[in-house]
C-alpha cells in the first residue's frame, strides 16, 4: 500500500466510536482534523507519528514474509480497530486480543481471525465470545484449565456454535495456560469431548522473554520457553489432534520465536510504537538500542508552570503518561530534560546538563514508558505526519467503551 | 438526606453519558441495573460500596460544619456528576476541577462555584472556560505565571465575561504556582489591570504535606506551607485587593488546615474513597492506620487461572488497578492473599501465611494503592449495598469524554 492510499484508508477513519452500540461510525465531519496540528490540540494528548508507524508496520510485514511465518498482532496495544485493519492489510492474519470488548470491536470493524488469548471463566464474557462466533465471525479462543473448558463447552453446545480452540501452556512466567506436557495433552481430550470445540494447536506467551535484556539471554530464555510449547505441539500430534498452530513471541522475540521449528505465529503487538522498556533490550547486532522498529507513540504536553530556574511543570501526571514500568518518559528531540513524577495531573522535567529549560506554553513530547497502558489512558490517537494531525483514531476497545455492553 | 432519599438520587443517575455531546442523559433504561450483582458484572470492575461512601460523605460535611470552614470537595478524584452533586447537597461550595473537560462535565449537571485548580496556557482550553463563564455557569481559575493572566486578560475582554480569580500560591511542592509573597503581589496588580478579571484570593496547595506519615509531622509540614498563604492573603488584602478566599488542603489534612486562622475552604479529594496511599499516613489519636475515612472504592476482579499451589491470577493488570505509587492493592476481606504486579491484563495473588487460596472464577475485591488515577481507568463506577448494585455512575470526565471535545 502506498502513502496515498494509505492515509486515503485512514482519513477516511478519522472517527470516534460512541460509548454505546458498536458504530465505530460517527460522521467523520464530527471529527474534522483540518487545522488541527501538535501546536493545537489539547494537551495532553496521545499522537501517531504516522511515518514511522508505517516504516513498523512494513518492517515485521517484511520479517514474517521473509521468515515464511505467519502473524496475529496483538491488538491489546492499541485497542484501536483502524491499526488493526492496517496491520491484517499487510498481511497478519487476524488480531489477537486479551479482552471481549477488543474482540467486539475489532469484529464490528469486519476483522476476522480474532484470538482470544485470556482466559474467561464468567458465563456473560463466555456468551459473548459464542455470540461473535454464531453470528459468523471467526474467533479462536485459548483455554488453560479444566474448568474454562467446562464452561465453553456448555455455552458453545448450548448455541450449537463451533469455536476453534488452542491450548493455553504456561511456559514459565505462571501468569496463564497449563503446564506443558501431559497436562495439556489431558486438557486437550477434555476439552475434545465436546462436538462444539475443535483443538487447533497450541499457544505458548513467553512474557519472561520478552523484556530480557541482551539479544543472547534473550534467546536463550525464549527458546528455553518455546521448547515446551514445541514438544506439547508433537504430543497433542501423536495423540491424534490435528493440532497445526503454536502461537508464540512478542516484540522482543519476533527475530527468535520466527527461526524456532513449529512455530507457526507471532503474537507482536508493541513493534507498531515501540517504547522505553522496549528500547533498552538491545539488538541482535549488539546495539544497546533495540533500534528493530522506530517509536511512533508520543504524548504531547504543554509546559504550565515555569516559576523555578531548574525545572518547569507540563500538564501530564500518572494519567496521562504511564508510569507503572522502571523506566521514565524520555523527552523527544530535547536533550537534557527529565521528566520525573509529580503527581497524577503534572510531571516535572527537570534541567540536566546540556539542556535548555522550556517556556511556559512550550510543548514537549515523550515517548512512552510502556505503550499498552499508556494507549488505555486515552480514547483518542492523533495520527500526524510531522506537526499536522491526519486522521483521528479511536481507542475504540478501550475498557467498558465497546458495545456499551455492561 | 437520609439513606431512601439518596438512593432516590443516586439511582435515577445511573445513567452513562455518551461520547460526544454534554448529555448525562442515556436513558436509565439503557443501564437498567436489576439483577445486578457483585457476582455477575464483567471484571475488572469499579465498585463503590454506598455504605462507607455515604459515611465520607457525611463525615467531612459535618466536619467542616463544626469547624465553620468552607469546602469544594476535589473532583479531580472521581470526575464523576453524580458524586459531584452530592457533595454539594452534602454542604460543598462547589467543587474544584484539575481539567477543563471536567469542569464542562460538572457545570453540564448544573453544578455551580467550580474552581479549575491547574494552570491553563492555550487559546483553546482558555475559551472554553471563559464561554461557561459566558453560558452563565460561575467558573473560578487559578493564575500562577504572568503569562496565564496575559492570555485569560484578553479571552475575557474579547468575549466582555467576568471571571473571579485566584493567585495559586507555591507553597512548597514546586508543582505550580508563582512563589508566595512580593512575586504575588506583582502578578495579583496585573491580574487586576484586566477589568474582566477579579481577584478573590488565593490557593496553595501542598502536596508535599498531604501524605506526610504521622500526625504530628504532617501537621508540621502543612502549617509551614499554609503559613505562606495566610501572610501572602494578608499582604493582597493591605495592598487592597479583596481577596477572601484562602482555598488549601486535602483529605490527609483537613484536620489540620481546617485550624488555620485565615483558611477558608478545603480542597479535600480523596475523602470519599479512600485508598491505600492514605491509609497508611496515619490518624490524629496516634492510628498507624489513617481510619478518619472508610475506603469505599474496589476494583471487582476474577480468578483466571489457578495453575500453581502458591499462586492464582486474576483479570487486573496495570490497565485495571493503578500501580503508579509504592503501595500495592490489599485484598478486602481475604487475609493471607498479597497482589503482584503481573502485566498489563493480569495480577498475580499469592498466598501468605494464613490465607487460603481463592479457586478459579471466584472473584476478589482489591482497594487500591491511589484513587485517582484508578477511577481515571475507567467510564463507570458500580455503587453497591451489599453485593447489589444499586446503580451506575459515569466517569463522564474522563480524559477527551466531556463534550466530545477534540
Amino acid at each position: 500500500m502506498d502513502r496515498r492510499s494509505f492515509l486515503a484508508t485512514t482519513m477516511t477513519s478519522g472517527v470516534i466510536a460512541a460509548t454505546s452500540g458498536a458504530a465505530t461510525s460517527v460522521a467523520a465531519a464530527e471529527m474534522d482534523v483540518s487545522g488541527l496540528t501538535k501546536a493545537n490540540i489539547p494537551t495532553p494528548a496521545l499522537v501517531v507519528d504516522l511515518n514511522a508507524f508505517e516504516a513498523n508496520i512494513q518492517k515485521m510485514a517484511d520479517h514474517c514474509r521473509q521468515a515464511k511465518i505467519g502473524y496475529r498482532p496483538h491488538a491489546k496495544t492499541h485497542k484501536c480497530p483502524q491499526i488493526a485493519k492496517r496491520q491484517v492489510a499487510a498481511g497478519a492474519f487476524g488480531v489477537c486480543v486479551a479482552t471481549v470488548p477488543e474482540a467486539e470491536a475489532m469484529a464490528a470493524v469486519g476483522i476476522s481471525g480474532i484470538l482470544l488469548t485470556s482466559p474467561i471463566v464468567d458465563a456473560g464474557k463466555i456468551g459473548r465470545m459464542v455470540a461473535l462466533a454464531s453470528g459468523g465471525g471467526k474467533v479462536m479462543l485459548s483455554i488453560g484449565h479444566p474448568r474454562e473448558a467446562e464452561l465453553l463447552a456448555a455455552a458453545a453446545g448450548a448455541a450449537k456454535t463451533q469455536l476453534d480452540v488452542l491450548v493455553d501452556l504456561d511456559v514459565g512466567d505462571k501468569r496463564t495456560g497449563i503446564l506443558p506436557g501431559e497436562s495439556a495433552v489431558e486438557l486437550a481430550r477434555q476439552i475434545s469431548r465436546s462436538k462444539n470445540l475443535t483443538i487447533k494447536g497450541v499457544q505458548a506467551y513467553a512474557g519472561h522473554a520478552s523484556h530480557t535484556i541482551g539479544f543472547e539471554a534473550r534467546q536463550r530464555v525464549s527458546r528455553e520457553a518455546i521448547a515446551k510449547a514445541v514438544e506439547t505441539k508433537g504430543l497433542l500430534q501423536r495423540a491424534g489432534f490435528d493440532a497445526q498452530i503454536l502461537s508464540c513471541g512478542s516484540t522482543g522475540t519476533y527475530n527468535i520465536d520466527s527461526t524456532i521449528e513449529g512455530v507457526t505465529e507471532l503474537q507482536v503487538g508493541s513493534y507498531v510504537f515501540m517504547d522505553v522498556d522496549y528500547r533498552r533490550i538491545g539488538s541482535r547486532d549488539g546495539n544497546a538500542v533495540y533500534s528493530d522498529f522506530q517509536p511512533s507513540l508520543t504524548v504531547l504536553t504543554t509546559v504550565v508552570s515555569a516559576t523555578h530556574s531548574e525545572r518547569v511543570t507540563v500538564d501530564a501526571g500518572t494519567k496521562a503518561l504511564d508510569t507503572t514500568t522502571a523506566n521514565i518518559p524520555q523527552a523527544k528531540n530535547r536533550p537534557g530534560l527529565l521528566y520525573a513524577k509529580n503527581g497524577d495531573e503534572f510531571g516535572a522535567v527537570n534541567l540536566e546538563p546540556g539542556g535548555k529549560l522550556p517556556a511556559i506554553g512550550e510543548r514537549l513530547e515523550f515517548i512512552v514508558p510502556h505503550c499498552d497502558p499508556n494507549v488505555n489512558l486515552y480514547d483518542r490517537i492523533y495520527a500526524c505526519l510531522g506537526d499536522k494531525v491526519e486522521a483521528i483514531w479511536s481507542v475504540a476497545a478501550r475498557r467498558e467503551n465497546a458495545a456499551g455492553k455492561i
